[in-house]
């Protein structure tokens, strides 16, 4: 697969989560994947994805910065969402935050086989305890 | 400028600094940069990165991953490192401790133009109050 498909597959996995369509990515997401070195389903994949929707039910994706070489994804994404529940050990005061993801995805076959992900934690921490 | 060239000229980047010369890093670095968003001089980059190897006299870059579309690098760099001084807060323990960087770069006629990077500061956390 060119890194021209590998894009297209990949913002559309992106455009289906800013629909909150988290339930069935099987289209995008292999059975089995792992994610920061973790072995999951693509279930507990999914689950992760839908308890982000109720933690933001503002979220969305939007594209920092997209580096693509197949088979691998780069991609910053510039999170400004409202948290409505507790995250990550911080309580919501309301505001909006605005944070960035760094994660890189492996695909095989054109479904992601493997997740890397590391968020801004210092500014998430900086802007919840403000 | 292909990604071919780009990928050569950013590991010849990353062997310079793993032979801790960050001295003179024009070859590779504009003469302006940003860093997260923030407008530097290539003298103050090439400070931070010396501050780093006074901080672990064993640095290396491990690549992880290596993304390449140019002008845009895309790298996870997996560091197995020991502090020997105070860093991000914490003190040395004397302990190697193991966490991974997610850096996106733009170059310019061969040169980075701008960073972006975020350091897995909970991986980081744990090990260092350990």
């Amino acid at each position: 697969m060119s890194s021209e498909e590998l894009e297209l597959i990949y913002r559309r996995y992106l455009a289906t989560l800013n629909e909150h369509r988290t339930h069935d990515l099987s289209e995008f997401v292999q059975d089995r994947l792992t994610y920061n070195g973790q072995e999951w389903s693509r279930q507990e994949y999914e689950g992760l994805l839908t308890e982000d929707v109720k933690t933001f039910p503002d979220l969305a994706y939007p594209i920092g910065l997209l580096v693509v070489q197949g088979p691998h994804v780069a991609c910053r994404i510039d999170f400004d969402c409202t948290p409505v529940r507790e995250w990550l050990g911080f309580q919501p005061n309301g505001k909006r935050i605005s944070f960035s993801e760094h994660v890189f995805y492996e695909f095989h076959q054109g479904r992601i086989q493997h997740v890397w992900s590391l968020l801004d934690h210092q500014a998430i921490s900086r802007q919840m305890t403000s």
